[in-house]
């Protein structure tokens, strides 16, 4: 995960699918990817997936491409996925939950280690394996576990409030899953993710088909 | 949801957010916002938000702004989260059972009836009260039930035969969570969503500024 400078987020984006295509290719026993093939699969051109792969430092053979499982490697390492790293969520709601049951995060770098909520009846329970605890004892958990990823999956309007705490209890960067946008400072990392407004793009295109 | 043309991407994308922060001014007892108070709240240009909410039809009032109860039902009804879609899922392994555990979707719209799988193990049994059923009683039960929404939550090698299978069996929207690019007729809506993509985001941006 060292490299000179941030990467551009569109790269990032397209990423995640480079490196699923070409783990599907290893599956399938393959040795050699083009960039060509590449830009195939991802309907764009291949001056672009060369441009992309030229950050990670990958280098391909003439005529032949990319081989496979260095190319596998070498991404998975870029994106972090390799190495993982442990964050704690705030929020064990239905969509908290959600995330504390999706296994798969794990193979893309992220292990969530514990969830806090205010809802006593929540806490001292397991959600896979999770145990909730009281937000109250977040800061001397991040601190003594050295955590500095943190989840948001509280109602929108708590948000902001959560991000504050985070913020004071040591957490540089904060994933946020809720609509809210959150004022952080600015060496603070925030990533928004919401479900829900893919949703609303999808209604959108499929009613305006109709 | 009867609006003259497709709205851009990017004003759909904005909007669960307006509509998030004024369902909290409601919260708060608020009567009246303003196109500049949510534009200070987003962090971006008020004409941008008029503009954007134009979209709708919503009309605002010279020195108050915009009515807080009507804005919250105008933009729900316009994103399309006030009636309910059913839809069927596909793979209920982790990130699908994460999918069907998550009881918010319903309050933006989206009532996920079903689930499919081809492990025989997992056929029959439920998850938050959805049954999985194997995949091979997708087509009849979609038909039965005028489903047009698929959900794909497969491991990213089989994502392009589940759209397959999806659009000869009379899907019309397909939300993809997996990394993979799928390629369907351009009749058929595909919205991606890769919370894994997100991460690799997340990571770039914590890892370049140690």
């Amino acid at each position: 995960m060292k490299r000179d400078k941030e990467v551009p987020v569109p790269v990032l984006r397209r990423m995640p699918s480079y490196l699923s295509f070409v783990k599907t290719l290893q599956k399938q026993g393959e040795k050699y990817v083009s960039s060509t093939r590449i830009a195939e699969y991802m309907d764009i051109d291949s001056t672009q997936v060369t441009k992309d792969l030229s950050h990670t430092g990958i280098t391909g053979k003439t005529r032949v491409g990319y081989e496979v499982d260095s190319f596998v490697k070498i991404l998975e390492d870029f994106l972090g996925f390799s190495k993982v790293d442990c964050a704690f969520l705030v929020g064990a709601g239905s969509l908290g939950s959600a995330l504390l049951q999706d296994k798969g995060l794990s193979a893309f770098g992220l292990s969530i280690e514990a969830a806090f909520d205010v809802d006593k009846a929540k806490v001292g329970t397991k959600v896979n394996d999770i145990e909730i605890f009281h937000i109250d004892q977040f800061r001397a958990m991040a601190a003594e576990r050295n955590v500095v990823i943190g989840i948001i999956t509280v109602p929108a309007e708590h948000a902001q409030n959560v991000a504050d705490l985070m913020v004071a209890w040591g957490i540089k960067a904060i994933w946020n899953f809720t609509p809210a946008r959150i004022k952080v400072p600015s060496h603070i990392v925030v990533q928004n993710t919401t479900i829900y407004m893919n949703l609303a793009i999808l209604f959108n295109k499929l009613y305006n088909q109709e």
